[in-house]
């Protein structure tokens, strides 16, 4: 057998798992007996830190402190404190991150405040193939905004769509269906020299790829807590307003927790300074708080070690695929420096091998209308859980 | 002795809590040993039922059924069934009321949703006394929208303010300071007849006082989960459009949760039918069913009762503090029927007797500039609870 044929070994994957400088953290999360979970990209594993947290929360802090927590228990200060834990992730610096709201409403908040920031300029520039709640979050503004207008162009023609009409570039950093990593310096740099923002949704990459918003210049970012940072469902998002912005920008949704002074009860509003004048209303604190404990062991993480068990995994998951499932075709870059951290593959019975791979014990998910994503959490995800999951797709996939 | 210098006796408030026919309900409530609780208005006690739920979302429905839980488990429907289990305390119908995002955001919605349903015109009306962060986020809106201005006049202004320029007359239910009740069927009937839409903040009531949105005609309104609904620190709030309104109102935060099809990946936005439309992004699920699990004890309430006992406690410790603390003002109405739940005093030194008497195990809050807030949950407060505190109230007056 030449060396192409050769299959690849179970034997070996478990022996990279054992040898898998990152492997210790698998036993951070709760790992349901008999599931391969790869769906991470959707909503995390539960760490096992998270539990204790929350009864802490619920019988000292709510159920015997009450109201006394809000200083005591710090739950003030969540918002900022777990966006500070979220700034490394995504090369932010000090105050330049808060976690708050859902990504939704971030990023109403960061469009309006961006359109604010370029008065004359009406335009937000995307691409079609941007998350579709973003796009909805855009179209609506232009329903509100007297004059804003949506330009939706594809990928490859943003550079030339940038004029001086645009305000704000709004794109997803890896996109949601293929995977694929877009060009964040090189697009921020073209805003830029446009005389546009740039504004980053960090769902499908945080926690999951190196990403560097100090580094490319980004003006404004918005993610997700539940997918890569393991939040829990639904975790509250996250938003970054680079440094240099946050003495102008302004919330178009002014409530008290972004006032100067939240306390003094004051008829009128004074945004307070720094990032917190992002905020708005009071945060559900038992849901802050388990994103809090989750993103806790992120301090431990080498980011070279998970960018490099990543794209491991990631070649390992498509040689194997390719080797048994034939009849799948690769829907993400086949450059590993190209890919982020899930694997998609086309097939139009896709929906329907999903669902009898899910009775195989093996958890991914299907997008319209034909996309197999399998989410690949290098954190929690090991070698043999991709050979299996390789393996138990080729038999379901004659039977489908 | 005369009839009224006889001093309330403690047995007397003993002898009403044994034969309260809503006592039972204190025993659902974690009372922490040796506090008195008087800021409920401000974050509700625990409800009992709380962490075993919560424990079930953790262990059960995160860890075990991870993504599965979203339809497994309820979570994608969680939003409108704590709605749906908010309506009776608001008088609400099937389908009215949603659970989601915070009371500034739900607002901000409103607010917005409600300026397009009046083309033309462009005012909000409110009094300068409203919650502050109401204030706030309206002050944003005439940030936000060209023409759009904020009419702030005081409470007996607002009938004669109500011109063809008023698109929405913004009000809280209940004063935050006096707990003075507004009348909600007058002004929505004035506002109406002025072709305004009426928008009321229950945050302050719900939960405290009989609520009759559908009697009084109201428009639109927001309330929160934390205070008297007890739903846990930062719960999620709440939202309420009238029936009439569903079919042509418009959410300007346009997320995937309130999209027709929210799992059709569809570039284009179309609002779903119903309440759903006003949903925006993924909402935090262990808040929600921490508030799910909190309200679960209202359906066995009788509101004729909560009502009756919320007038007698108030009575009583308008007449403790009265008799024990005469230099404290009385700064609430004193006819119980314009009264909510909470009863406010006035004293120049108001935030160190308040520091005091925490230390004595009675919490209540303190407002600037020189408010005394009591708030009386009449769900777990009792009759001795308040001759305790008010006796206690009495002993730290003199040392502050």
């Amino acid at each position: 057998m030449s060396d192409a044929m050769t299959p690849i070994e179970r034997a070996h994957c478990v022996a990279r798992d054992q040898a898998d400088p990152l492997g210790h953290f698998r036993e951070r999360f709760h790992r349901p007996c008999g599931v391969i979970y790869l769906d991470g990209n959707s909503l995390g594993m539960m760490p096992e830190a998270v539990p204790s947290r929350i009864e802490a929360v619920l019988m000292r802090e709510w159920a015997e402190g009450l109201i006394r927590s809000w200083d005591d228990a710090g739950w003030w200060d969540l918002p900022l404190r777990v966006g500070a834990k979220i700034a490394p992730l995504i090369g932010a610096r000090e105050g330049e991150v808060v976690a708050t709201d859902s990504t939704s409403v971030n990023l109403f908040k960061l469009l309006a405040a961006g359109l604010a920031l370029r008065p004359g300029r009406r335009v937000i520039l995307t691409d079609p193939g941007n998350f579709p709640t973003d796009l909805y979050i855009a179209e609506g503004m232009t329903r509100l905004i007297p004059g804003c207008e949506l330009r939706s162009v594809p990928l490859e023609e943003i550079a030339s769509a940038l004029d001086q009409s645009v305000a704000v570039v709004a794109l997803g950093h890896v996109d949601y269906r293929s995977a694929e990593i877009l060009d964040m310096p090189g697009i921020t740099r073209a805003a830029h020299a446009a005389g546009a923002l740039a504004l980053w949704d960090l769902s499908h990459s945080a926690g999951a790829i190196a990403v560097d918003l100090a580094a490319a210049g980004v003006d404004l970012a918005v993610g997700c807590g539940y997918k890569y940072l393991n939040g829990g469902p639904g975790a509250p998002a996250y938003l970054y307003v680079r440094r240099a912005h946050q003495g102008k920008i302004r919330s178009p949704i002014a409530g008290w927790w972004g006032h100067a002074e939240p306390f003094a009860f004051a008829s009128s509003y004074v945004a307070a300074p720094g990032i917190a004048r992002m905020l708005c209303g009071t945060q559900p604190i038992l849901s802050l708080a388990a994103l809090e404990a989750a993103l806790e062991m992120w301090r431990e993480v080498d980011f070279a070690l998970l960018d490099e068990k990543r794209t491991a995994l990631g070649e390992l998951f498509i040689a194997l695929v390719e080797r048994f499932c034939p009849d799948l075709a690769l829907a993400s870059p086949r450059d590993p420096a190209r890919r982020g951290s899930h694997v998609s593959f086309r097939h139009p019975k896709g929906r329907a091998i999903l669902q009898a791979l899910r009775a195989q014990g093996v958890i991914a998910d299907f997008r319209t209308p034909d996309l197999l994503r399998f989410g690949i959490a290098p954190l929690y995800v090991g070698y043999a859980d991709l050979f299996d999951a390789a393996e138990r797709l080729s038999r379901t996939l004659p039977r489908v």
